[in-house]
């Protein structure tokens, strides 16, 4: 029987790979819903080409109407709406941010796998989010090449027997830089990603590093596993995607060219394999030569802000987060210098008083959330 | 509860590993039986130190009767002997070359699990052995890296998901050499394996890439896959065991520097693993460049007649297997150059009378395996 999905950001990045996989896997999925932020006449193109039974655009500019499906949506609330379709037993969530934290958890409890590309909500809301599964009777799997690997390593394995991740780092367009002609990097230098094809705020995470912390602390929340049990390797050529070391010893690594396909994929249809030819053959000899560095503090002290955010636990990564997301957007917008991202971060994460809050209620969440924002416009302009 | 092992070669390099691996898993494991070829002296250390209920010599000159345990056998019997140990659960045979074979048909039809490090069995008479293990509830599981990292990658998931296996090969000490120079390399140059320390047998078969080609008709056996499935990279660095890539076009490799303790105790444990600490931790950064190229025909020939061999069927396998087996003791003895064990092993398939055997009994196959050797060491003579 065809399992109905749920598409959240669909005109973003994530959301268009999910469509070409959906495109190849017809007789096993179908789209229950489609949800865009602005981009309202590719959502169109997407409603008319999927007939899917619901429709949403957060912010259409008051041509919300124009999409022309019955079940259609406008605001935020359409975000909950789509994810807890009754028709849609999966739920992709592709938008970038914080925005989808509350799709996923309503999701979650209401029972849905929810194949999670947003690394934003499980950083700010780890607790929150495995608690919502737990109790929904939902389950979150990683749309993230990295967990995906790591979750295609762990399938039929027992649980105890993980010891260690390696996941791996591109290392962004600026691992062969000195820290000191990084700090004045322009936008266009960070958006060139030497291995990846991305969004916007994603791409700056990796030229960061920031990215990479934040997949450790997703990698907590995932897999249960703690922070001194995740490392992270630079490895330039993004070929393997995540090494996990189990208690024997013995290792096994995802590998293979990059392409957000095969997570999706399966993220749609894990625990099972499902055949599919539409990405890349991996090749090993056209792999080239596969190399491996340790992170460089000085180069990405972002990460180790990060790092520290985690391992202080309570609401100090929902902070961390907060304080990237309005740094790179002021980035973005030309408004600060590249160097300026960790700085904003530090400054924020300093004052302290935002990291001990409590992670356990949505609302101390938000709070901790809003309040970092504030402190990192109020940093940026000081 | 204590699951007793019978270790068959215990003096060689998988023996002694194999009691390596134990040493740190006595609470898991102890020593049914141990059968040597004629290394008196070591078997009767190894008997005084693990004290199994058997203790087997099989050409001990006459002093068998010294390893001094009360249950002790002699001659090639005492392998069939150890190996159906009513108190063995597993038999790691570590036996080099076909005098294996008895014993893996013994020890499955007696219903036990053989850890194989002894692949000429699987490559003579594959369908003989799979066909024991099926008939005897016994279960065959690898002990070479290559194999046993398939298994690992393929643990927990559905059968039919495989869709494609890319051995490694380290290309041996020879990958950089010219065919010409090549023809008369020395048995020390032969010897000097650059990753992997093993017996002198198998080192020669990594030179010629034999021990290639025996593992993709191991590999056949092993997981049910038609030879077009099986691919072989050259790998100088030995760090990839094995790729495996599913249906779905996703690949899982499994890493890790060399060593056999790892593949053995995977054996002895899986579908589970356990806890040990004995094997050099991995490091992506210290495992240094990883690089793959494409196994050069011009080099490595014998690895090509293998192969040939292997699309054949019958008792092609076995009568390759022979072949290079007198070759390469030929080889070792200093009566024929290297160029000459592929050469050796053309002409005795060549002949083509040996190919179309049954390979469906065990007759059938010794009789191919006698007559290959008749007609290699017929073919160095002349």
């Amino acid at each position: 029987m065809s399992v109905g999905v749920a598409v959240l950001g669909s005109t973003g990045s994530i959301g268009c790979s999910t469509l070409q996989v959906l495109a190849r896997q017809r007789e096993r999925f179908h789209v229950v819903a489609l949800t865009a932020h602005s981009n309202g006449d590719l959502l169109a193109r997407q409603a008319g080409q999927w007939r899917p039974a619901y429709v949403g655009l957060v912010n259409g500019g008051g041509r919300e109407s124009g999409i022309g499906n019955p079940g259609s949506g406008a605001g935020v609330d359409c975000l909950v709406e789509a994810a807890t379709h009754p028709d849609a037993r999966i739920v992709v969530n592709g938008i970038v941010g914080a925005a989808g934290l509350e799709a996923t958890l309503a999701a979650l409890r209401a029972g849905k796998r929810v194949a999670l590309a947003n690394k934003e909500t499980l950083v700010m809301a780890g607790e929150l989010v495995t608690r919502a599964a737990r109790e929904g009777g939902g389950e979150i799997v990683p749309v993230d090449s990295e967990h995906s690997a790591v979750l295609q390593c762990l399938t039929g394995r027992r649980s105890g027997e993980l010891a260690r991740l390696i996941l791996t780092a591109s290392g962004g367009p600026f691992r062969t830089w000195t820290p000191e002609r990084l700090a004045s990097a322009t936008v266009e230098e960070a958006l060139r990603h030497p291995t990846w094809k991305m969004g916007k705020k994603i791409t700056v995470d990796s030229a960061t590093l920031v990215n990479k912390a934040l997949e450790v602390i997703e990698a907590h929340f995932f897999f249960g596993v703690g922070y001194d049990q995740v490392e992270v390797v630079v490895h330039p050529q993004s070929i393997v995607h995540a090494f996990c070391e189990f208690v024997d010893g013995s290792v096994l690594a995802q590998v293979g060219f990059p392409t957000m396909e095969l997570p999706i994929l399966y993220a749609l249809t894990h625990p099972e394999r499902v055949p599919d030819a539409g990405t890349r053959r991996f090749d090993p000899v056209a792999a080239g030569s596969l190399t491996f560095e340790a992170v460089s503090p000085d180069l990405f002290p972002a990460y180790s802000l990060g790092r520290a955010a985690a391992r202080a636990g309570g609401t100090a990564p929902a902070v961390f987060n907060a304080a990237n997301e309005v740094a790179v957007q002021l980035f973005l917008d030309g408004s600060i210098r590249f160097g300026q991202v960790a700085d904003i971060i530090d400054r924020v994460l300093a004052g302290g008083a935002l990291r001990a809050g409590d992670a356990g209620t949505l609302e101390g969440v938000l709070a901790a959330d809003a309040a970092a924002r504030r402190l990192a416009r109020e940093a940026a302009c000081s």
